[in-house]
């Protein structure tokens, strides 16, 4: 179902390299560095785990090393509404996206958070992180980049879900990364794109019928006419 | 149809004392301060008027010292889907709004902004104002503070928007504050929950009928059961 490649767990991560590299905290002290090693520590999920449900009491923030994990809500018909789907082919190779900036603002979780393949995440104590920020500006610079990039998503959300018609809304996730669209089943697409999976399967045909975009030899959709798809946005 | 109560545009707005008092620019150095005074200029907007568009460039970001704006979008099928509803009563006795954090991450709007009431609005250079960021850690702290106000807000329009069903949209709209709610036509709640003039009005029916709200004598709603109305959320 999917198919996005990780790291084994058995992959060895040095937790103060992987730190260095991150964008959150570079340019910071050695002295702030050094408290962020001492509130860090690693875990590994197995498939399937849940990481947290809606308003649980969350005492980390988050950052994904290794895996796929689902970012979601439950909206009042019972149905799931994926926000969002985080991976990380390996931590050593790639800046690890942060999971959960909701800690930051409260304790509560806002949203359930499940490990969708065997996952290696690091978690950071949220209130002694909040007090380091407070005493280094590098990093709290580096922390407002990362408020603006959660602004950014958050945006990107809004006019998938507020603002595009159907046929928009699948150009958009086509344009944002079609390597992502192809790893997930159409389930999981409906979700992200809070449709039915029979509006998909006719959004998808009405692109192929316009030419915008097409099938491979593995029926993997690929993108014909980049133009066309953007001004559709 | 718009009933928010403003100052006259004739009232006097001392610049530094209100900037003194505003949340973003507190505890900020004497040196930042005079930077930020000689960035900042006051304009008056008639009522109708245009702040800019969708995809306009914009220079700088604003607060909205007097007045009463609309912050909106356009979706695809042409109908108006209001993002935020910003008011402002006087610079002098409350902490002004910012209007537009986006122009921070791009000097292309994200929003339509119209002023609903004759408005006076700070404008503060954008470029300029990123590198004084950047220079006094204090203000930087207060700037993340504001970010993570825009986050919160976000995550209240997305519950909204992909979340709730009818009766908790209009329920959480009463909640957060249904002194707004009263002040604006039926047309403009509708835009703001994203919802027909007819649904609204059913919702509204439903609420009274299971007594969680009721109407005054002036026939404006009043919350009957606040842990009632809450239960919905």
């Amino acid at each position: 179902m999917y198919k996005i490649r990780h790291c084994p767990l058995s992959c060895s991560v040095d937790l103060k390299l992987v730190l260095e590299n991150m964008d959150d905290f570079k340019n910071i002290k050695p002295a702030t560095f050094e408290e962020i090693i001492n509130i860090s520590h690693i875990k590994e999920y197995q498939k399937d785990s849940i990481l947290y449900y809606e308003n649980d009491i969350v005492d980390n923030v988050h950052y994904l090393f290794h895996g796929l994990v689902k970012v979601y809500k439950i909206n009042k018909f019972d149905n799931e509404v994926i926000v969002n789907l985080l991976h990380n082919y390996c931590a050593n190779e790639s800046n690890p996206p942060l999971i959960d900036y909701h800690t930051f603002l409260s304790n509560n979780s806002f949203f359930n958070i499940l490990c969708l393949e065997n996952c290696k995440i690091l978690s950071i104590n949220v209130e002694s992180f909040k007090e380091i920020i407070k005493s280094d500006p590098a990093l709290s610079l580096n922390m407002l980049n990362r408020a603006n990039k959660i602004i950014e998503e958050q945006e990107y959300i809004i006019n998938i879900n507020m603002i595009y018609d159907t046929k928009s809304k699948l150009a958009s996730l086509l344009n944002k990364n079609y390597d992502v669209f192809n790893m997930l089943s159409k389930k999981v697409v409906s979700q992200m794109l809070n449709i039915s999976q029979e509006t998909l399967s006719r959004s998808i045909k009405k692109l192929k019928d316009e030419n915008i975009i097409g099938f491979d030899n593995n029926k993997k959709i690929i993108i014909v006419d980049e133009q066309k798809l953007r001004s559709i946005l």
